[in-house]
């Protein structure tokens, strides 16, 4: 197999032995891999991968063929395809991965698409409802509305009857996500509070000075999840709002999950997002697709921030 | 009835006619109500009562006998015991507060002593296991674990099963505490978080810096419950740990909380706290009595934060 691997800070690539699946494991012949922003902060040695997964292979989810299975493994055959997040390992031409971490990829998915699916809309979906507690007819607001979770974040929560509020830097960002179902965009600015009506959850992919922001524009008992850090990570928290709003701040990051707690996520994304998916009420926005041997320059061009929607890596 | 008035952040009585109970009103004769530091703040002018109860009349909790009730009254009748939480008009002789924020005294419990319960039992017990979801086995550190809170809440937390650690800014509050069963005490200083080992939930009644403490000492998946600001409203947040950790970070107050979610928190604590009381397990911690015609000695007392345990007003 090939392999894209770091080393000391840089990307190259490496045929190594394919492995054998044992026990529940699963060997996937990788049709893409998104690309995400944990494989730079990866790359530049600030986000290692977690114990059981290859250190030096980024590629945080994967859409392919299940190509051998495991003794152990029961709902899986050779063949089927399969999706799913990784804790490592999805930018090369094969991976290793377990039974219950793979999620079945609809039919009318194009396999090079369904690599941009797993880690946006399983994020979203978990960060919205099973951390955000987001219910039919409550308005959500999303920064960074026009990353890959941020438009994953739209559709689902639309979808979910809730109304949508979302920022971005750009004009041009809002208007394609408002084709995408957006009900309220705003231009990300330090007075931006003052154009936000109170919500009920916000699904935060910024961080930084935002933090004050979502604290000011939830409503009482409100939800603020943390899912990214793009403008830094120290913020100053005004207690007493969360104190007299009942706010609630929640952490959340899909990597550091031990896979028990993955696969429980998976579960949720087959239940109520694979079906909005499969009918075509949502889908992968797709900002530029790579080939393998280019991952270089889909590295650099994800670190431009100019992008809107996934970008993906073809393995197969 | 005689009603201790807030007038211009200053403290007088005042004779007013004793109100008839509508509906599914409840007129108490007031035995005893704690003192809180939202009383405090209060008659500084920096927390107006919550609509629909008394505007001038602090007293955030009582204890007393069920004098008259309203024609929807279902479940009390005169000369019931009762206690509960109320959003003001506890300091008087008499007051008017709802059924459904009516818990029974249990029979061995002294009168005086019993208006000192509901404000730190009704927000340890909710602070704790509602709103921080502790479990058995955990662990939880509280800060202030002198105050009527804090005294509360290492009773509830190590009657749950859990296991208890504790700040203080004095070695005499931590040794009182260790009486009631702390497990671990600890005095509060800049570098406290090298001597708490991991903890599940904080019951942090301090704020200001100790956001920071609280943020470093959680472990995975930790629970951070805001319950006072006396160190302070503003902090820093280390957003990347929250995330890296998944931490939740929770405001929480009685009293905003309408009367219909007052009501669900008295169920929850006559479930799960009243039991504890009625057998003795766990007790209120009384610091000071004062007569209702000395109440300024009480607040005075009070803001010396030299207290342990409940400051508590004999009204009847």
């Amino acid at each position: 197999m090939r392999a894209l691997v770091i080393d000391d800070g840089k990307l190259r690539f490496e045929e190594r032995s394919t492995p054998t699946p044992e026990a529940d494991q699963v060997l996937v012949e990788v049709a893409s891999a998104g690309l995400n922003r944990a494989d730079i902060m990866q790359m530049r040695g600030m986000y290692p991968a977690p114990p059981g997964w290859p250190p030096d292979v980024p590629g945080l989810e994967f859409a392919g063929t299940v190509a051998a299975i495991g003794n152990g493994v029961k709902s899986l055959r050779e063949g089927d395809r399969v999706f799913g997040i990784v804790g490592g390992g999805g930018h090369a031409t094969q991976l290793i991965t377990k039974e219950d971490l793979c999620s079945p990829v609809p039919g009318g998915l194009d396999m090079v698409v369904a690599g941009g699916v797993p880690e946006a809309f399983v994020t979203a979906h978990d960060a919205l409802v099973t951390q955000g507690g987001l219910r039919p007819g409550q308005r959500v607001l999303i920064h960074g509305v026009g990353s890959g979770v941020g438009t994953a974040a739209v559709q689902v929560a639309r979808l979910l009857g809730a109304t949508t509020v979302g920022t971005s830097r750009t004009e041009a960002k809002l208007l394609r996500a408002a084709e995408l179902g957006l009900h309220e965009g705003v231009i990300a600015s330090e007075t931006m509070a003052d154009e936000i009506d109170e919500v009920d959850v916000v699904i935060d992919l910024i961080g930084g000075d935002y933090l004050a922001t979502d604290v000011r524009v939830c409503r009482s008992r409100g939800r603020i999840i943390i899912v990214g850090l793009l403008a830094g990570a120290n913020a100053t928290l005004d207690m007493r709002t969360v104190l007299s709003k009942r706010l609630t701040i929640r952490g959340t990051t899909l990597r550091a999950r031990p896979d028990y707690e993955k696969a429980l996520a998976a579960r949720a994304f087959e239940r109520e997002v694979l079906p909005l998916l499969a009918r075509g009420d949502a889908r992968v926005v797709v900002d530029k697709v790579f080939m393998l041997d280019d991952a270089n320059a889909a590295y650099e061009h994800m670190v431009t921030n100019e992008g809107y929607g996934k970008t993906i890596i073809e393995c197969g």
